[in-house]
């Protein structure tokens, strides 16, 4: 499908062999007693990763944007109003979804592309919403890193703010979960919600939400039935509860083997520990960022407060295009292009989520120096990847 | 996942190597030039299983129930009529979902479990429809082969009758696609939808539908907006025209590995050819009935002018019950109990698509037979065996 090249896209990443394996595996019985057992385990890791002990996890069939449709869908009803706190494409997206059914929606923006909404922006429409009716919100949406600015928003200010107005917060983490820090529980997050391509570790297939205690309780409380059949929680959550109880139960047939490798995954991920992999993160982060930074190429993201530590998105320098990343490409590395429409041929994107390590920034960094050479682009050699290893190994030092 | 036992279930089912190794090969971006050619193959190969060379696939991350979903989300509009013609537990469903969405659905059942609704009283009810105000049909739903009770639905003359009244026919295909002779076009079915798990020959994940040009401008003609997100044709359908013009479009993130696996699948079948498919399994399904009426078993399903080609669910004979699946299971083939609320203890289910051969069939009796002596049911030995050993090679005689 792709040889040795290395994927380096927000999604899909790279997967480790033993999750390739599951996925390859001869599939068993969705019934059967050891699938059972692995589905069941998969829901209990999935709370340990999003560190929401508490939650109840949901994993259907179907992409983020599932995840995300499965949020609004369960939790709005026509009428109410929803705060969506706005870093790039994705919130616009969120927007649109939360209107799908029914909700009034407002965004507060970024004053610039690149930036995040300010904090005391957030606070003052939560505490004095201006809705039609002046309505309080029911709900408010955090995109943690939006993949299309590589912005990564300020969860736990927020979401505190969400708590103070008692507001559910729903965090669309489909580009961080199990990458950028995150605490469900501990940070007062009502709704989680991931796809299984990104920092996850899974090939793409899987809709993964853990929604904490508020808002299973706002859903039991609705008045009019979820207006999508697929994505209803009625539905569901006996499935999740059946096989989290070491029993069968049926709505839809699940994907057994994305579900295999999701076990294999989430396995990987907590033999790691929460802790070590958001540093690695970080780490690696810091790597890409320093390179693309001694290689002259600004980002989108305004600065370090708001930049991801799964995401890179650097312009492009003056004279190169997104012919590059076809140069890039030829060197090994996999990247993407740019998807915020305003900004689309201006910047490309490099993801850095899941098993990503040191080896693999110093390939990408060396590949997009090759490439950049061939675009006509002049800088000394091996100026991005010194910077990236001086970065990395100034973090590992203690006390960095 | 399950070693060297044969999975005879109504899906998932056996996958071939080559489509297994799809699964598990290292994914690439899904928007890699060679993942588009794939994609955009795949779509076009979807057209010639189905059998309708003018219709608008449509391949999305879910299970079968999506595919429902997707149906009666962008072709039912609040108060719009629906007839499901009714063989089992997933007409309910389908009948369920299309309320969702604003319908009022009219049932016409079959007289007894494992019969189908007389062909007249569903001209009958066409013709004079007992909507609430007597208004005509939109649509009518066909289960083809209803996975709780193994009867197939007479779906050439039911579909007929459809176009008679100008009413959208809309087959669930879930368990016949690609086994069950359907002939999309030529039997002027507007939708036909399947999953990937059945005969199709891909693990579980995705969701696919065949659209028809009526179907289409139904859906062009909606005043209101598709009342789901996730299974709005409106976002889906760029992305399948844009990938099968071999370009790249992004609503959700495809899931790579299934679509690689399913391009994989639909070129084995295609190789096959349609046909020479139909009457595969129509042999396989001889000889395993043949079988099981050896044996002494009854079967749901009254008679053969309504069983399933694809699907057998004989009903426990005296003094056994469900344990003997684990003992059949022990002797190395898994089968499926009962689905169906009112019988679901009395009988149990084999599913016998996709690459299913008249190995697989003897491998399945002999380990009935070895099941249902060790409950303690008395036969002679290899009745089972032989009963479908001469039903398979009659079948294949010239001019039988």
């Amino acid at each position: 499908m792709k040889d040795r090249q290395l994927l380096m896209i927000p999604g899909p990443i790279e997967f480790t062999p033993k999750v390739l394996r599951a996925m390859g595996m001869p599939t068993t019985s969705h019934v059967a007693s050891n699938f059972v057992e692995v589905f069941g385990t998969a829901l209990e890791r999935l709370r340990e990763v999003f560190l929401d002990p508490g939650g109840q996890p949901f994993v259907v069939a179907g992409s983020g944007t599932l995840a995300m449709d499965m949020a609004a869908a369960n939790l709005i009803e026509p009428g109410d109003a929803a705060l969506v706190v706005n870093t790039g494409v994705f919130g616009d997206r969120f927007g649109e979804i939360l209107q799908r059914y029914g909700a009034e929606v407002t965004h507060v923006r970024a004053p610039v592309i690149g930036d995040a909404p300010p904090l005391e922006e957030v606070r003052a429409e939560l505490g004095a919403p201006s809705t039609s009716a002046g309505q309080g919100y029911k709900l408010m949406t955090i995109t943690q890193v939006d993949t299309s600015t590589a912005v990564a928003a300020n969860v736990e200010a927020l979401a505190a703010m969400g708590r103070e107005h008692n507001v559910l917060v729903v965090v669309d983490g489909v580009c961080s979960v199990a990458g950028e820090e995150l605490r469900q529980e501990a940070w007062g997050i009502d709704l989680a919600l991931t796809a299984s391509q990104k920092a996850i570790g899974v090939p793409p297939g899987l809709a993964l939400v853990v929604a904490g205690p508020r808002a299973m309780e706002s859903f039991r409380q609705r008045k009019s039935p979820v207006m999508s059949y697929y994505a209803d929680w009625t539905k569901w959550l006996p499935i999740m509860e059946a096989y989290e109880a070491r029993q069968t139960g049926y709505f839809g047939t699940p994907p057994v083997n994305l579900i295999w490798a999701l076990n294999v995954s989430l396995g990987e991920i907590l033999e790691e520990g929460m802790g070590a992999r958001f540093e690695r993160h970080r780490r690696v982060s810091t790597g890409i960022k320093a390179a693309i930074t001694a290689l002259g190429m600004a980002q989108v993201p305004i600065g370090d407060h708001v930049a991801a530590s799964t995401l890179t998105a650097p312009y492009f320098p003056d004279g190169v295009d997104r012919s590059v990343l076809g140069y890039i490409k030829e060197a090994g590395v996999i990247l993407a292009g740019g998807l915020h429409p305003e900004i689309k041929a201006r910047y490309f994107r490099i993801g850095h989520m899941g098993v990503v390590n040191e080896s693999d920034v110093l390939a990408t960094v060396g590949a997009i120096e090759t490439g950049l050479r061939q675009a006509g682009y002049d800088f000394d050699v091996g100026m991005g990847l010194t910077a990236a290893q001086e970065a990395m190994e100034q973090d590992l030092k203690p006390g960095a």
